[in-house]
């Protein structure tokens, strides 16, 4: 495979997706460090040459004119993973991973992974006032994320069965940060099973 | 294949993209309707044997006792276009092509779906007071999303290139009807040939 590059912010859940990603599948990967708070990933720059959304995690395959950027953390992921058995094969079982990479992206991260920057990186008393009324709709939408994930652990050991794939992958990022955004894992203890085993996985490594 | 049912609020762009995706590649799919603004998809019956977490789309495939439920949008168009032209099959554009509909997801349905479902169905007068706050966030945030779709589709026909693929169906859904959340398409001429080369893809029906 060509040269893997990840541009990213170590504080952010969505870049150690993809870190973790090839770490399980034993791809090195390196790694530029950009501040969100700072503003890095904003500057002409970054726009004309890495991501025009101005986000990151971006993915850059390959080095020099021939380079490849793909944003998008769980496209990154798929890009790394394909072929291997962390996207099942069998064609229901791929779109039921994918389908809790868009539950991941849709009703997880916007309420647990905004909370946790929030509460952890911005800090409560620098809330703008939008930001402060959100946070209770926000902490519920959360809530109803872990206790949907809770009650399909109830049953499974991961997300697509007895294996672990790149659902398991996507909602660990967060998932297991989530107290740091105000939720309560001690509730939910198929999840906290889950984590234990995901984080036992060979070749798991910590977020930073 | 088996029987294909789609559980789905016709006013809904994500339960479109099924059907348009069924469409395009000529698969029969059974429609059966729900309400949202009834709260039909949050009975207990719904919650127990369609989607514990009480949303539309979703795709059920088979019947009776033998029959499984796939929610999220864009997990459910994989599902049918597994082996079509609709995914591309290079490692790169595979992945590229779910960049477009994680982006769909995150950066693009969040903005602009929401907005239309405000503005059309619930009436910017009956908005709640962190709804109504929210309204230039919105604004801006999918007028950005517009402005980076619109950029990307000046060199090429379609997202993945010259042919179209699911990233296209999952754009195509919220962007054709921007206007009715308040977005001005005629700023961005690309995204409107965009449309009207969608709109004459062979199999095409339009939203109800």
């Amino acid at each position: 495979m060509s040269t893997l590059t990840l541009h990213e912010d170590p504080c952010s859940g969505n870049c150690y997706k993809i870190r973790l990603t090839a770490a399980l599948l034993g791809l090195p990967i390196e790694r530029r460090f950009y501040d969100i708070m700072k503003g890095e990933t904003r500057t002409p720059e970054f726009l004309a040459e890495v991501n025009a959304n101005g986000r990151i995690p971006v993915l850059q395959i390959g080095e020099g004119d021939g380079a490849r950027f793909l944003p998008e953390s769980n496209a990154a992921c798929w890009y790394l993973a394909e072929g291997s058995a962390l996207i099942p094969e069998d064609r229901l079982a791929q779109a039921d991973c994918l389908r809790w990479m868009f539950f991941e992206q849709y009703s997880h991260e916007p309420n647990i992974a905004t909370l946790r920057f929030w509460m952890r990186f911005v800090g409560e008393a620098n809330l703008l006032p939008e930001q402060r009324l959100l946070v209770p709709h926000k902490q519920a939408a959360g809530e109803a994320a872990l206790v949907l994930m809770d009650g399909h652990l109830a049953s499974q050991p991961f997300f697509g069965g007895a294996a672990p794939t790149l659902a398991d992958i996507a909602l660990f990022a967060y998932t297991h940060v989530a107290e740091e955004g105000g939720f309560a894992l001690e509730r939910h203890s198929h999840i906290r099973a889950w984590i234990a085993r995901t984080a036992a996985l060979p070749g798991f490594v910590p977020m930073d």
